[in-house]
C-alpha cells in the first residue's frame, strides 16, 4: 500500500470522487466547498458559538428524530457524543468552509454534517469515512435541509451572541449609572442645538445615557423573540417533505430545551424559509443600539473638549499619548472607537437590508452573507464596549469648576421665571443680560420683580433640575 | 382708519415687531418661519393626521393644566374649542410652516400655538391678536416646550398613520390569504436559488406571502410601543422646568384618553428628549414591512413574467399598455410600483438614522426630517397598498396547463424518495432523469426500486406538499 | 348633439374605449395611468425642468426623424412648435401623471407624446385628438420606446437641475471664501479630536470650509459626464427596432445642440438600456456634496455654540426666537435646516441604490423612483442652499475677543516648537503647562530653553499657521 | 544581569515606562494600542498592501526631508533600507495594531514610526531601542504628523489594492466579451420588465454585462484622481506646522515617483485634512460596480433559472452538488457569492458615509474605520472575481434549443412591423396572437398583410437586432 492512499481515504458526491485527507473530519462537499469559496479568510469557527449552534441544531434534530421513531437508539447515542463534544469546544477547526458561500449555506451545513458524522463514527470506534455506519446525508442530515438547519444554526448563534451582547451592554449601563449618582450633586448648564438652556445636574446627564442604553437593551432583549420562531421541520421549501410527522414540533421543543430560548416552531414553514423577518429585525435593533451609543460617543467627545479651548466639563482617561506630532495631547480615543464601532453595524444592516429583500421565491440565497454581517456587528460590540467601559466610563471624573462657572454667567435660569413673569417680561430679561452682561438675578432684583423668598423657591437647584 | 391698518394687525417677539394679515390665524412667529423656510412645499398641513396630532396634543396639555389648577375654566374651554375643531378637520390651511425646518421644531410648535390661540380668542368672542385674553405661549405652550410637544405630536401623527398602514396592509394580506384559498388545490414546483425544488401548491405560496404580511403587520403594530412611551412634561430638556407637579402624567393619560392608545409617560423625561429610539424602532419596523412587500413584489414579477418566455404561471391584471413601442406588451405595473414604493421606504428607514444619531446632548435638533421620512414613507404606503390590492393582487389568475407542465416534467419530487432509497441512490436517479430525459416514475418502475403502493403512498400531492 | 358629447372625446388603446375631456389635450393613456397611480400628488410637472426635458427629447427625436427622411417637414413643423411651446413653460399642467408609476415610465413617455401630439394638432389648426394627422405613438414616438426617452429625459432634467444647483453651490462657497477674507487676520486655536490642537485663522478656516465645497462642485461637474452618455437610439431593448439608420446619432447631436451639453450615443445601447450608472454615480455625487455640507453646518453649530457655555467663537444671524420655552435662546436654525436637506439626500442616495441593484434583464423598471430620489434631493438643495447663504453665512461675526482668549490659555503652540527642542522635551514641557497652570512661554523663558529672537521666529502667527 | 532584563527593554512617552519584548521592532506606543484596541482580530498586517503603503509614505518623507536639508544623509540612507526592506514584504509581523482603533490612526502611524525606526537602527548595526541614533517621532515622523501621514497611507494602499481590483474586474470582463463572441449568432428574445420584449443575441446580451462593468472599470479608475491628491505637509491641521518650507510638494513628487501614480499635494492642506472626500468618492464608484455586479449576478442566476420549470437559457458550470437534501441540484453558487460580496460592498460605503459626515472641525477622527470598510470592500471582491470568472463565466454554455423556442412562440417580433403598420394595427395582431395561440407570421401571410419580400427584410435576425 502506498504512502498517499495511507494518508487520504476516497469520498464521492454527484460530481465524482475525491481524495480527502485521512485526519480530516469533514468529507467530499466540505473539500468541494474550499476549493471553491476562500474570499475572506474567516471560516465558521471564527465564532465558536456559531460552531455551537451547528451543534445544537444536528443533536436537537437528531434527538426529534429518535422521538418519532426514525434514528436508531445506538446512532442517536453516537450523534450526541460528537454533538455534545462540538458544543464543548472541541473540533472546531474542522468548521473551516468561507463564512461566504454561495449555495444558501449547503457548504457550511454539510461541513457540519460530515465532520459530526465523523466524529461520531470514531467516538463509536468506527473509521472515518465508514458512512455505512453513519451518513452524513442520510443520519446528520435526516428530515433535514440546509434550508432549515442553516437558518436555525444562524439564529442560535445570533442568539447565543445576544446574550453576551446583553450582558456587556448592561455592564456599561450600569458604569453610566454609577457615575450618574456619583455626580448627582453637580449642577450643570443643559443645551439644546448647542446652545445654553436650562440647569440640570452631571447625574442627572449621565443617568440619562444610562437609561437610553437601557432601553436599547430592552428592545434587543424584545427582539430576539423573532429569532425564536424556527424553521426546522421545514426542509426544502417549507412543506417539510422527507420529515417524519411530529418531528418539527418535537425539534422545537429540544431545541428550546437545549438552548434555554423559548424557541417555537414558525406557524408557517413555508413563509419562515422565505422570510428573512428575524434577521432584518433583529439586526435593525443592533442599529438602533448603535444610533444610540454613537449619539451618547460623541456626546462624550462634546463635553470632554478642551482642555483650554473646549467645553471641558468631564475628563475621560488618558490612555495613550494623542498625537504623533503636538506634545502632550490627549484624545478621545474611546468614544471614537465606539463611533468607528457603531457606523461599522449600521453599514451591516444596509447589508442584511439588500440580501434580505433580494429573495427569490422559496428561499433567500444570500442568508450567509445576513449571518455575517450580524455576527460582525455582534462580535464588534460585544469586545468594544467592556474597553469602553474599563478604560473609558469607569475613569470619568468631573470639572466641578468649571460646571459652576457655566452655571453661574449663563442667562438660562430666566425660564424659569416664566411661570411668574410670563414669556414677554422674561424674554426682555433675557435680552437685557445678553446685551449688558449683567446676571439675571441682578437685574431681577434691580428691577425688583420677585421676592427674595421667590427668587429662593424658584432658583432652588432640586426645583430647577425637577428633582423636587 | 387707514385700509391697511384694517388689513393687518402688529405682533411683536424677540426681533422684533411685525405686520400679520387681520385674517391670519397664525402670528409673528409662524411669519417668521415662513420667511425663513420655503424648501418643500410640504406643510404641516399635507397630512391631516399631524394638525390633528398637535391639536390632541395642546388639547392634553390645557386639561392636564386646568387638573392641576393652573389653566382657568375659562381659558380651558376656549382652548378645547379650538383644538376640537381642528381635531375635527378646519382651520387646517393656517398650519403652513414647511415641513423642513430648522430650530427643532419650534416654528411648527408655535404655529399650532398661534392659530389655536387665535381660533380660540375668535370663538370666546374676542378678536384674533387679543392675545391678554389667552397667549400662545403662556397659555398654549403651559408648561411645554418645542422640545416636548413636538416629538409628541409627531409620535400621535406617525400612530395615527400606523393604524391607516396596518388596515391597508391587513386587506393586502387578506387578499393574499384569499387567493391562497382559490388556489389551494393547484400543485406546482417550487424554486429555491431559481432552481427547480420541490412541489408545493399555489395556494400555499400565496398564503405564505399573507403570512410574511401578517408577520411585518404584528411588528408594526409591536413597534407602537415605543412611539406610546411619551415626553410630555419634559419641557426644555426633561427635568420638567415650567411645568406644574403632576401635570406630566395627568397629560400622558389624557393623551391616552383622547387616542385610544396606551399612551404612558417616559420613566426618564431627559432621556426621552434626547433619544430618538421611538422613531428608529418605528421606521425599521417600516423598513422590515418594505423588505418584505418588496421580496413578494418581485416574486410576482418573476411568477408572471412571460408570457411566452417566462414562467408564467400566473396572469396579473392588464392595467394599461405596457410599452410605447411593443403592441400587445403588458407589464407588472403594480408590483413594479410597490417595488419603488419600497425602495423610498428603505431610503427613508437610512435618512432617520441619519438624524438619529446626529443629535447632540440634550436634544436632537433634526427630528423635523425623522417626521419628514417616517411620515412620507407611511403616506406612501397606505396610498399605494389598496391600489395594488385591487388593481392586483385580487385580479391574479393561475395558468393551471402550465403549472401541471412543471410538476410533470421535473425531477424534483425525487426528493421524496430520500427517505426510502438513501440519498447517494436518489441523486444517482435524479442524474440519470436529467442526462437521460426520462421521468423519475418511470426510471423507479423500470429499475423495480419501488412498488406501485410506495409510489402511491409517497407521492400523494397532500403528501408531497406536506398537507397531510 | 349631447352636451355630453361636446365635453369629451373618444379614444381608445389595448384596453379598450375610454371617454377623454374634450379640453384636455392628454389622451387615453394618460387617463389609464391617472387611474392606476395617484400615490405622492406629485406630477411631472412639479419638477417644471423636467417638463421641459420631456419636450427637448421629442423635439431632438422630431428632427433627427426628420434628418432621415423618416417625419415628413409638415409634421417636424407642427412638432417643434408644440415642443418650443412646452418648453417655454406652457402647457405644464397636462403632464399630470404620478412621479411614481409601474411600467418603467411608459405613463409620463405616454403623457408627454399625448398632450405634445394635441398641441401640435391644435397649433396646425386641427382639432385634439385627430390622431390620423399627428399620432402620439407613430409620430411622437417614432423610432423611440419609453425606454429610451424616459431615461434620456431623466437625465437631461437632472442635468438642467444641476445647473442650478452648481449656481447655488458656488455662490454659497464664495460666501464662504467671502468670510475668509475678511477673518484672514483673526487668530485662533485649531481643534482635533475636540481637543486644542494648533493655532491658524478663522480666515482659513472659513477659506476651507469653501474649498471643500469647490471640490464638491467639481465632483457634481465632473459627474455629469455620466449622465450625457444618452439612450436615444435604443428603442425597445438596445437593438434600435425600429429606429431608421442614422437616426440615434442624430439625434445624440440634437440634444447636444439644444441643451448645450456634450450629449453623446451610449457606444452599446443594449448595455445603455440596463445601465443605471449615470443615476449611480451622480447621485453618489450629490451624497458626495451632502456628506461635505453636513460636516460644515455641523462644525458651524459648534463654533456658534453658547453664548456662555460654548465655544462660541462665531455668531450666527439671529433669525427668530430659539425657543418656545426659554427666552432669549436663539438656535442656529440655518445649519440645522441643511443637515436635514442632507440627511434627506443621503436617504435618496440609499433609494437609487436599490432602485439600480434591482433591475432585470434588458431594462430596470425602477427608473421612476430613482428620478423621484434624485429630483427630490437636487430640489431640497437648490433651494435650501441660498437661504443658507443669506440668513447664515453671510451674517456670521467673530467674537475676537473669544477666539485672542482661547489662543493666549492653550498650550497647543508648544508644537511648534518640536523642531528645535524634539518631541520628548516639549511633551514634558506641554505636561508641565497643563499640570501648573503656567504658559508654555512663561515655563520656556524661565527654563532658558529659547532666545527671545527664537521665539519671535518660531511663535510669529504667520509662521504657525502656515503662511510664511 | 536577570533573564527578564534580557529579554525586554524599557521605553517611555508621556503616560510613563513600559517593557517592551527585546525582539520586538515596535516600541511603546504601539504596546499601549496593543493593550487598548482588541477588537476585531485584523491588523494593519491583514492588508499587505497596506503595510507597504505606510513604508512608501515614510520614504518619501524621509527624502523630501532630506531634499530640503533636514534629514542627514546617514539617516536617509538607514531609514531607506528599512522602508525597501518593508516594501520587500518583510517585517509584515510587528504591524500589528488593531485596524479598529481610535485616536485618527496615531496607532497605526506610531506602529510604522517604531518599527521602521528599529530596522534601521538594526539594519545600521545599532542596537533596537537605540532611538538617539534614530527617533521614531524626530526622524520617522519628522515634518509629519498622523493626520497627514495616515490618511495619505491609505489612500497609497487603497491605489494598490484598486490596482489589484482594475487587474481581476478587466479578466472578468474580457470573459463575458469572450462568451459574448461566442455566443454572437444566437438568436434570442429580449426581456423588459419579465416580460417578452424583442429579440437580441445571447452574444449582445453578453457583450452589454462586459460592456457595464467596462464603464463601472472606467469610473473606478476615473475616481482614483480624488486619491491621488494627498496631504502630506499638512501635519496636525493643514498649517503645516513643524514641516519646514518646500518639504510638502517634495514629499508629494517622490510619493508620484515611488508609485507611478500622479499624486500631487492638495491646494489647500487644511481643507485636505478635515475632507474625506477622496474615500466617500472612491467608495461609491466601488458601490457603483457592486450595483452592477449584483445586478448581472441576478441576471445570470434568472438566465440559468430550471432545468424544467424555469428560464434555462443557459448553464452555469456545476461546483458542487447542490443541496444537502434534493438530489440532482446544482445551484448557482458563484453569481449568489458575487451577490453576497456586493451587497457588503454596498453596506461598507453606508459605514463611510457615515463615518466621512461625523469629522469634527480639522479632522475626521473616523478614518480609521473608512479604511477598513473600503480595504474590507476591495479585498472581497479582487478575491472574489477570478473565482466568479474561472468558475462559473468561463464555463458557460447555452441552451441553443430553447433559444430558438422562445423566439419562435413568441408575439415579441411584432413590435418590427410598427414602422409599416402602425402601432394600433400591430397592436391588434398581438391580441389576436396571444389569444388565437396563432403566430405573427401566421396571422400576416392569413391577412396579407406585407409580401415575402418585406416579411423576409423586416425579420432578418441581423435587421431585428439591429446589427444590420
Amino acid at each position: 500500500m502506498s504512502l498517499s492512499a495511507q494518508q487520504t481515504r476516497t469520498e464521492k458526491d454527484l460530481l465524482g470522487e475525491k481524495q480527502i485527507a485521512s485526519n480530516a473530519y469533514y468529507g467530499v462537499q466540505t473539500a468541494r466547498a474550499l476549493e471553491n469559496f476562500q474570499i475572506s479568510g474567516m471560516t465558521t469557527a471564527f465564532y465558536p458559538d456559531y460552531v455551537k449552534a451547528f451543534a445544537i441544531v444536528k443533536l436537537a434534530a437528531a434527538r426529534a428524530n429518535a422521538d418519532v421513531g426514525r434514528l436508531s437508539k445506538e446512532k442517536l447515542s453516537a450523534i450526541e457524543k460528537a454533538c455534545e463534544a462540538v458544543m464543548a469546544g472541541k473540533y472546531h477547526d474542522q468548521f473551516l468552509v468561507d463564512l461566504y458561500q454561495g449555495g444558501a449555506g449547503t457548504s457550511a451545513n454539510m461541513n457540519a454534517n460530515e465532520v459530526l458524522a465523523n466524529i461520531a463514527l470514531e467516538l463509536s470506534g468506527k473509521k472515518k469515512g465508514d458512512y455505512h455506519h453513519i451518513e452524513p446525508h442520510d443520519d446528520l442530515n435526516m428530515g433535514q435541509s440546509t434550508n432549515d438547519t442553516y437558518p436555525t444554526a444562524i439564529k442560535i448563534a445570533l442568539l447565543l451572541h445576544n446574550d453576551k451582547l446583553v450582558k456587556e451592554a448592561t455592564a456599561l449601563s450600569a458604569a453610566f449609572h454609577k457615575k450618574g449618582d456619583e455626580f448627582k450633586n453637580l449642577l450643570k448648564m443643559g443645551r439644546t442645538e448647542g446652545q445654553d438652556a436650562v440647569p440640570m445636574t452631571l447625574g442627572q446627564e449621565f443617568h440619562a445615557f444610562g437609561n437610553q442604553l437601557d432601553a436599547e437593551i430592552t428592545a434587543m432583549k424584545k427582539s430576539e423573540s423573532f429569532l425564536c420562531e424556527q424553521n426546522m421541520g421545514a426542509t426544502a421549501i417549507g412543506t417539510g417533505i422527507t420529515a417524519s410527522p411530529g418531528y418539527a414540533e418535537k425539534c422545537a421543543d429540544h431545541l428550546a430545551k437545549i438552548t434555554g430560548k423559548p424557541i417555537i416552531m414558525s406557524k408557517d414553514l413555508i413563509a419562515a424559509t422565505s422570510s428573512q423577518q428575524g434577521f432584518v429585525i433583529y439586526s435593525s435593533a443592533l442599529k438602533s443600539f448603535a444610533i444610540a451609543l454613537s449619539k451618547i460617543s460623541s456626546d462624550l467627545i462634546f463635553l470632554a473638549s478642551g482642555p483650554r479651548t473646549g467645553i471641558f466639563e468631564i475628563n475621560l482617561p488618558a490612555l495613550q499619548p494623542g498625537s504623533s506630532i503636538m506634545p502632550g495631547k490627549v484624545n478621545p480615543v474611546m468614544p471614537e472607537l465606539m463611533n468607528e464601532v457603531c457606523f461599522k453595524v449600521i453599514g451591516n444592516d444596509l447589508t442584511v437590508t439588500l440580501a434580505a429583500h433580494s429573495g427569490l421565491l422559496q428561499l433567500n440565497a444570500f442568508e450567509p452573507v445576513e449571518a455575517i454581517a450580524i455576527m460582525e456587528s455582534q462580535g464588534l460590540l460585544y469586545k468594544s464596549l467592556p474597553l469602553f467601559r474599563k478604560n473609558c466610563i469607569e475613569g470619568i471624573t468631573a470639572n466641578e469648576k468649571i460646571l459652576t462657572k457655566y452655571i453661574e454667567q449663563s442667562v438660562g435660569i430666566v425660564t424659569a421665571l416664566n411661570p411668574v413673569l410670563g414669556y414677554e417680561k422674561t424674554t426682555e430679561l433675557a435680552k437685557e443680560a445678553l446685551q449688558s452682561g449683567k446676571g439675571i438675578l441682578q437685574l431681577i432684583r434691580e428691577k425688583k420683580l420677585l421676592t427674595e423668598d421667590q427668587i429662593k423657591k424658584l432658583l432652588d437647584p432640586a426645583t430647577l433640575t425637577g428633582q423636587k
